[in-house]
């Protein structure tokens, strides 16, 4: 059999940890805690070819034990973001094993926030999510990419959408006062590790949401180019940054048959299908 | 064929509907929006049998009706609360069709919390989730229910589980420190119509995380029931609530076999198997 | 505090249990097996209220225990059906603890078909599920439901909607020629526990299926009911049959803005707002 | 500002598409109909630079009009598989517009099996999901990659895996008897788009399925580069061909606690975390 195993990569995914951080100790109910959780994706890249083509286990780092890594590295970490606990996982791989070549690991961050002032209580969000991506590979700097997924903004004015190109199958007329609703998936770049990840994930989306407001919108491309061009006037250490912006669309109900004018009040809200939008914005 | 149609209802559910409201006039840039969201499932009953065992279809008042329905009182109902315009749809369906006799409508709110102080920017969340149920009935008084759900709490400490029932099948140890961890789904009836449903909803909502924080939890069982009776404590408007709690297990990972100890630290975060407690509580 | 407890209930949901089943032993690799699996939810009722509203234990069967119980009734159970499992469980929990009065057991089963004829391979389904719900209660025979979920079925034609309500929220225009497709959720009750649940399943399953297809539906309700009459019709041991059909509306895409005519050919397939129908038919 | 633009693309996600194809006409209750379903995204790439940097939308197609796009073709192309009818839309926008350069379309069908040999009625799965991906680029001939998403798979024996990298880390003990389930995503690429798109679907979806249970598997690894060769030994029109298996674990269940023993029979299905492997295999 003539046949190339022309890539191949194996890791464990949806690995859950949390830990609680005391930084101080003190009476169980009154030391502050931190709590700090991610859902962990490790992706491995190197010398496995041989259980591939000959069935032959030996370089294989078990899924299993790439999960036992997760936890037993969180309890040696201090664990202060997904960025640097995913630099510590991807770097252990590629240093601890000759073997292996290259190691992606990318956190998405289940977000809790303190409850009520009380040092030991959190309350959740599945909404708006951090997510990062380290990339340690041997012979070059480790990577280190940050971001964030699920945050949900919207306008209810100060957009429009016209001028656009017309031809046979165009049917959407022009506007100049629409919802923009989106869903904001981004991520950037930095140039080096020795970056203040809190920061400069906090400069970056402070940026960008306040972009998101000061302007008429003219599309969705429009806003995006410059959202991200705040974020990176924001954050020196950033390098580049993409943002997905879909179109989650509020589309005009048809009151006229029911004897009533909608006056841009009522919306039907939809999930599918919707516009897609990226872009990637460099120095 | 003497078979019976015992029982027989029907509706329109996930009507997504979103309203911009705008209190005062002016300019489109500074005017002050408020943007709500919900979607709204409907449920009628009454004088439909003749559909069923005959295909008469002359009472169907049709599920694209019902949707239609939804956006023109979007239209007509200031749709201040889920509350009040849940109540405006149930009551319309049995005033306006002699032949419905009930009608149940439940409402999940899609939260918009304003960005910035922009005045017409949000942002939104999907975790959190106010809900509301009201069922009109003819020659009753109309039902409202509110509720929360998706709510998302954790301790940290102040919670353990011990002296439960011992027998063959038990494994699982005593602990006096756990996390406690839970996606709280609540609801309480309203004694009547005549409630502020915003500051009754506040009301409640804060009394039930107060009460979730300020003791040692001997269970969750113990927990649900302090926080159901803070609840009714906080709103005189209320007469009864039910709560259920999950238990979100965040479990101790064994370091022992990785060369470490777990000092309480390092947990996995799971969604399946979960514990479910539920429990009702009335004046 | 003069609140009462006017419910409660506890157990463990989604204990996701799956079994191999050797009916004759031989060698690994020729030897047949079965494979079934389920997810399993248990609710119990009976003297908790101690442990609501003294923080006092001594009752609770720890959810932990619930699922043990589970994993070790699977070993001990033949576990031939859903049904059958469910109806060990129930009573196991009202036979062997004396305070639990009432114990609720709902499975899903997640479908294994055979794969190519291999003794030992499987490909699996996510889409039509088996479902089952047991209730033990003290003093009172067990009562046992099956049914199934998540069944698509579609017609695309031989389905109309007309004559229906008239009012000023119509819209729709009456048609003789539409899609009609849904997700069928039904459960039926069987009268008494000496029923072979195989034959049953398979009778009230064809039987349904056969009726959707052998006439031109006035309506979903109007097929609803002829469905669970044949259901019944099938099988003397259910005595009563719930059936929910949403109507998952493929819309008819308006073409003429295109230049081209939409012969009943091309269609929107949507999500929400869905027409949501239901009916019990009993003897 | 001296950022740059780096890349771009936009357009219309999750476009559901069904068609009723009528081979011949006939009373409408025997003629035999045909029923495909897809969700289709669009990303287009091309000359939209200005619409970012400039706020101008000449250059635009809107997504609206992608959607139209959409419906308009579904009615003029046969739409006999999803890969033709991807080539069709993908070329359109390349030869349509002269300012785009590349439109890459992906389709995921909605799979609709004849229900009891009726001329129109059918019932749907969810699981296993056919997939296309057509990628038009101007200058360069169309590439066709095809594939399938959500095929769940298991063998219940002759599989083990053992041998592999033993250390620090290290706690899972070799087995030469365990469940191999997975959830298999494929995804191969034609050669010239002169292919029996059916034909070669089959023969490859058979020929993996076939390779999946003929031998011992040392190793997720190890069974995905069988499947993989055997894909390709089976279509020559195929060049290479992705797989991706996660190893849904089945955890065999510690009964000993329980005073049972655990003979290979009882598991606990997880979905969180899981083993992920991918591999590429060409000629």
């Amino acid at each position: 059999m003539p046949h190339q195993l022309a890539h191949h990569a194996y890791g464990k995914h949806r690995v859950r940890v949390s830990k609680i951080k005391r930084p101080r100790r003190g009476a169980a109910s009154t030391e502050r805690h931190e709590l700090i959780e991610a859902a962990v994706d490790i992706e491995l890249e190197g010398g496995f070819a041989p259980a591939y083509t000959d069935g032959d286990n030996a370089s294989i780092v078990a899924t299993d034990t790439c999960k036992n890594t997760v936890y037993a590295l969180a309890k040696d970490d201090p664990f202060d973001t997904i960025e640097s606990f995913g630099r510590t996982l991807a770097e252990h791989f590629v240093s601890t094993y000759d073997h292996i070549t290259r190691a992606g690991v990318t956190l998405h961050q289940h977000s809790w926030a303190r409850l009520l002032d009380c040092p030991h209580a959190f309350t959740g969000s599945d909404a708006e999510t951090p997510t990062a991506r380290v990339v340690a590979q041997r012979g070059a700097p480790t990577r280190v990419e940050a971001g964030v997924t699920g945050l949900m903004i919207a306008k209810t004015t100060e957009s429009g959408f016209s001028g656009f190109h017309r031809d046979a199958f165009r049917t959407l007329p022009d506007t100049d006062d629409r919802i923009f609703a989106t869903e904001l998936t981004a991520s950037w770049v930095y140039a080096d590790q020795e970056v203040d990840f809190v920061a400069s994930r906090s400069a970056i989306r402070k940026a960008m949401l306040a972009r998101f407001i000061d302007h008429y919108s003219e599309s969705v491309q429009q806003t995006l180019w410059l959202m991200g061009q705040a974020a990176l006037d924001a954050c020196d250490a950033a390098t580049s940054i993409t943002l997905t912006m879909p179109n989650k669309h509020h589309l005009l109900f048809n009151l006229a048959p029911l004897g009533r004018e909608n006056d841009n009040e009522v919306f039907v809200s939809t999930d599918e299908p919707f516009g897609w939008i990226t872009g990637t914005v460099t120095r």
